[in-house]
């Protein structure tokens, strides 16, 4: 991972001479301390289970070369300008055939285009979220939500999901709680499928008993779909938004279908939030790039776009595979789920063995992951770690688990000798702003 | 300007379910009454004198096409992925070559680099603004920062200028002011160089005079600098942060001096501030797009990009002669200011009139412009309008001129038979959000 800041050689001055004048919202915006690990994990020589980036290895370069050279050449005075702030008709009606392929029925005038879809976490968040708002929100969730959920000073209350996702019973009950409470619940943010960090995805059966229990608490669903067409050996399962038009707001991105550094991913959302999203990405970047836009597009008219999704979801279920399979012949002593889909498996370390505090000796050992307290907002996750296989070859993540079920034996030594490996430093809150290594 | 949000004929749910549960700070996000009239302007019949698109005509496309081709057979793996949150490093450091035009001296870590500056002035503004908190602004000011600062709830104070651009005095006793009723001011936001929309440019004798009132007062100075390299006649001006290192946070963009649609500009901030710009950053759309820094850091490689400013600079000074010739002729009851760069003159019309009022009956007419009311966020700006030389050809920017002249007689005739042009129904508070045509 390209982690380029010179976080530990800073210039300039060194005394802060604005500390007493920074927003109460900046409270959590201080860098983890897993951020200075992860650039040591940026090195070649460290196996990186941690990173969530797509592997563009299969990717047909020369035809998106000749494509970009074309749109310059055909387009380039509007791809070159400023556009509208919810982005290009022409790419909205193309993102209308993509989500069809989960059963979404829109127009485009129902599409805002976004910087990535976290770009439309943080709009929803801004439209919605008065500090000390609650956000429902999976337990583990992605990280980069919840950074923004911090920024915006909601209280995040999370829910346990078992193999088939959000169980609805302890969702009822949760907002029942919430409602005696007097609590003030705005959002469900939930990532439906391929879970990040969790890989689970919720079942069929159970969608549209979420959506009817958060229509019946008044609770917008907003619905974060990244991997949605990336399954291994099934079809996409239908959205949360194509059973429901009014109650979800849902988030699409061509960062793990295409390519993520154009940084184009799109919202979903009923009419009148639909128009304030718009003005609030306005107010953030004007519009968002013209230039990556029709890139896009171009590409989804020009190229297999499905072939080549096809061919991503065949190149990961072969890395998937091979983490299984080394987890299963070298950590047998660890629990985690099977994916059937996305970028991720979620690991249970045994009783005693406290992954924050292990980081350290696996990067040493020339391995990385995400200490599962990174995912939660509270001090949950110390037993877990999200090993993620989208970006090493499968020989790569073979070693890099022989290199892990090191690590762990040697926890598993000290702690026959010391009792629990965790230290109480690493009793902290989770990650407090999420970084580019942990999508 | 492609204004292509179909916004007269919404689709999907007209009702809006979630009218109870949005953000305070939503308030002012409604659709401008002025965003249904500039749909119509961007027909090619009107002279648009409105928007602040810079004109790409002059650009080689043909070399960007190659540029753009290359980018991706050479480094497509690193142009198509995630990058760091800060921005790449060669871009930071190429960016440093650009500041040393104006005087700036900085590291590459000091540079945060952002989707547009319009992204950067949303973070600054997230990093230091609580609900109530006063920036003080120009009067008038950019739409686009007005819109930012509404959205976080800040309280807006303008500040006077005179031909030289903010008066020291004024500022010294507003801000006298403002600490004797105990208001919290944490920003001074300004355009020190070509102003949007006002034209003038902060002298060099009053820059050091401001940084000190800023300073004594603890304000942080944000230096918005879009255009300082537009100049007409004379050498770029010394940036305030050229002469302050710890009390400016300075904005750049790439949007007028090679071209919007990449979307690249950036922030030079404190170190401390620049940690949590980084970390607000990483929220709001986890890194900028690798691709357009790329392509922008490829152009400013291999093109020729001075001369290209220079171009620009010959181009934008032929239009600014056409417009105050045109003024001259056509319009000499109205006054202007006469701009030595950037993209806009400043004018005030005679007693009696009202622009906002005025408006449908120019686009009638066949002629844009923006309302001078949209850049205060008190009830300033009815005998203002902000004419934008930037986009039109100097025959268009004549006939323009002419169909203005036109109207303005127009309503003095109605003024001599009626009084004041000005209905109630414009008496509303300016632009309630920024749109692309309006930057």
């Amino acid at each position: 991972m390209p982690q380029e800041s010179s976080a530990a050689q800073p210039s300039g001055t060194q005394l802060d001479s604005w500390l007493g004048s920074y927003a109460e919202r900046t409270a959590g915006m201080r860098t983890s301390e897993i951020r200075a690990l992860f650039s040591v994990a940026s090195r070649p020589e460290v196996v990186s289970l941690a990173g969530g980036m797509p592997n563009l290895d299969a990717l047909p370069l020369n035809v998106v070369a000749e494509l970009n050279r074309d749109l310059v050449l055909e387009s380039g005075d509007t791809a070159l300008q400023y556009c509208s702030g919810q982005g290009i008709v022409k790419l909205r009606e193309q993102i209308l055939d993509v989500m069809r392929l989960e059963g979404i029925e829109a127009h485009p005038d129902d599409v805002v285009v976004t910087t990535g879809s976290q770009q439309a976490i943080d709009l929803v968040t801004r439209v919605f979220i008065n500090p000390g708002d609650v956000i429902i929100a999976e337990g583990p969730s992605y990280v980069g939500a919840l950074g923004v959920f911090s920024q915006y000073q909601a209280e995040v209350v999370h829910i346990q999901m078992d193999a088939d996702g959000i169980v609805p019973e302890l969702l009822e009950e949760k907002l029942e709680n919430l409602k005696q409470a007097g609590k003030p619940v705005k959002l469900l943010y939930t990532v439906p499928n391929f879970h990040n960090p969790a890989g689970v995805t919720l079942s069929l059966e159970r969608r549209p008993r979420i959506l009817e229990i958060a229509k019946r608490y008044g609770v917008l669903v907003l619905e974060d779909n990244p991997y949605g067409l990336l399954g291994f050996d099934q079809e996409p399962m239908p959205a949360l938004r194509s059973m429901d038009e009014d109650g979800v707001v849902y988030l699409g991105s061509f960062s793990k279908t295409f390519a993520p550094g154009y940084r184009v991913g799109w919202a979903v959302a009923p009419h009148a939030v639909r128009e304030k999203l718009v003005i609030a990405s306005e107010a953030t970047i004007l519009s968002p790039s013209a230039y990556s836009q029709m890139a896009v597009s171009s590409y989804l008219e020009n190229a297999d776009w499905k072939a080549q999704i096809q061919s991503f979801r065949n190149m990961y279920q072969g890395r998937r595979d091979a983490m299984i399979q080394a987890l299963s012949d070298r950590l047998p002593q660890l629990s985690w789920n099977v994916p059937n889909g996305g970028f991720y498996v979620w690991v249970t370390l045994p009783e005693g063995l406290d992954s924050k505090a292990m980081l350290p000796r696996a990067v040493t050992q020339r391995v990385a992951y995400v200490p599962g307290t990174g995912f939660y907002s509270d001090d949950n996750g110390h037993r877990n770690m999200r090993l993620s296989f989208c970006y090493p070859t499968p020989e790569r993540i073979a070693e890099g688990i022989r290199r892990l079920s090191n690590v762990i034996s040697g926890e598993m030594d000290l702690i026959e000798i010391f009792g629990s490996s965790s230290s109480p430093a690493s009793r902290t809150r989770g990650v407090q702003s999420p970084t580019p290594d942990l999508f």
